[in-house]
């Protein structure tokens, strides 16, 4: 039996979550981790496997012998971009508790807004009691843009809950029990959502496309009389000032983003202090390192074992 | 055909919302609105019906001839304790609104307490950007105590969102698809919940029921090393010195409080200005009234058509 070839490990997450994930993962094949000083000048031809989030700019020149790239996350625009990405399969990372906690975070931003917590938070820090008129989930419809697993699993979530959900794709695509939009429908889409939900890959077509314009379209026909945007997909897709200019001027009744156009955001952003924008560090849905090795273990198991990989990305459609 | 009787209405909610409520309600008989100052000397003799919230002390001196009271409320403590009360059926307000106004509540406080959501709004104070280690939902155990039909659309709803959920209940009623206890079984149901949730009627079984005691009997190893106390059912039930005391000592590690042993709560209150406590003004599933007066003629109408009432109380349980 040929000795297996080694894995690549070039992730810029927490390394110590990253090195405890490491125990246990890949009994079978050497790791190379390439944030560990003794690999820097290691030579990484004739390697078939690389997971990589945000890797290094030389990675795909000194590693010429890739057959996999598999992000470390859901989303690859990071990756796409990189200068030498070698024309091979790359494969996303879908994971159950990817889903799962992309779900909590979607859902419990869309509970805030609609049971008017920073209202009470600031009522209780000047200890008044007031008990505030209070719209209930089927009030609102929530529509979701990005309806890939992410989004149908929030859709289903926020559903039992009571809310009303419609669903965007570039496709179109159907799903069976939800009412979906494509392009041509994005207008009607818009129209209905009291609530958007934001769940888009970063692509040409999706850069910026969280603008003022945009949100005009959205429904003011909610019990706020103003919709919401909340933004978990990547901080491409939005224009931070126009969010920050809505919440100001009323276009918007409030906002929940987990994503930023620059990553920390700068601390000078006005947004860091605007009562109805609710901020997450990029959190929402962060990824387990234990369950991306486990997930790529079994993505190469597939292919050693003759079958074909699963979660393959479409680089013309650039996710 | 025999007059309709008129139905008297004793309900200290908001006047605003009752009056509007009231418009179109009853269509086919008089409404005694007794907040209304022209009913204030009124004979309320043959008259059947009547629906209350906190009602005035003398309401079952002066209608000495009802037939059925409605509480205003899924609780029925305040109309048990009146003096006076007459020995005729009690019915409680079961409601989709109320039921899934609360669930949203529940849902959304077990969600801040996982996702730690004060300590991401501290670092947002701070302009801290700052990833969180995270647990998920499925790393959490709920008990719920009250496994009635509020109890139980809170179950469907965790679990959908991925959390594990017991019930228990003073009865043990079994329920399909959970994991249920009773009585005998109190210490292992506290043992395995990581966030307890009170869903309890104010009884005398029950009454301070959630004190240091309880809560020292509860699940210190789920992710956060100490439970999460969650109130939504009456402040009657709750200790509110010891749940200071735990919060300070880290025999819980956090909780939401909807409601208090006085309402409102006093301004002197240590839970006011706690961290670790989100607090609500008695606001989780407030009673949509039009619905309340909609169950209320669905009510009569049967009764009056000859069928029996339904959500009827068992006065010697007390809920």
């Amino acid at each position: 039996m040929p000795m297996k070839s080694p894995v690549i490990i070039d992730l810029k997450f927490d390394q110590e979550e990253v090195a405890a994930a490491l125990k246990g993962a890949f009994p079978d094949r050497e790791v190379v981790n390439l944030l560990h000083p003794i690999h820097r000048k290691r030579d990484l031809s004739g390697i078939d496997y690389a997971v990589v989030w945000k890797p290094g700019a030389d990675l795909f020149s000194r590693a010429k012998d890739l057959k996999v790239v598999f992000s470390g996350g859901a989303g690859v625009d990071h990756v796409l971009t990189l200068p030498g990405l070698p024309d091979v399969p790359l494969v996303r990372f879908v994971d159950d508790t990817l889903t799962t906690r992309m779900s909590e975070w979607v859902v419990m931003q869309c509970l805030l807004h609609m049971r008017q917590h920073r209202l009470y938070e600031a009522q209780r820090d000047k200890r008044i009691w007031r008990e505030l008129s209070q719209p209930e989930a089927k009030d609102f419809t929530v529509g979701i843009m990005g309806f890939g697993v992410l989004g149908q699993d929030s859709a289903k979530k926020l559903r039992t809950l009571g809310f009303n959900v419609i669903g965007w794709s570039k496709s179109g695509r159907k799903v069976e029990g939800f009412e979906t939009f494509g392009d041509s429908g994005l207008d009607t889409f818009l129209g209905r959502s009291d609530i958007l939900v934001g769940l888009l890959p970063l692509t040409p077509d999706t850069k910026g496309i969280f603008n003022t314009g945009l949100f005009t379209r959205l429904s003011r026909k909610g019990p706020f009389g103003a919709p919401v945007f909340i933004n978990a997909g990547r901080g491409g897709s939005q224009v931070e000032g126009d969010i920050v200019a809505s919440l100001n001027d009323g276009t918007l009744h409030g906002a929940s983003l987990d994503v930023f156009e620059q990553e920390p955001l700068p601390l000078e952003s006005p947004l860091w202090s605007m009562d109805k924008a609710f901020l997450t560090p990029h959190a929402a849905a962060a990824s387990d390192v234990a369950a991306l090795f486990r997930h790529v273990e079994q993505q190469i198991e597939r292919l050693e074992g003759g079958k074909p990989l699963e979660h393959l990305v479409d680089r013309n459609a650039g996710y």
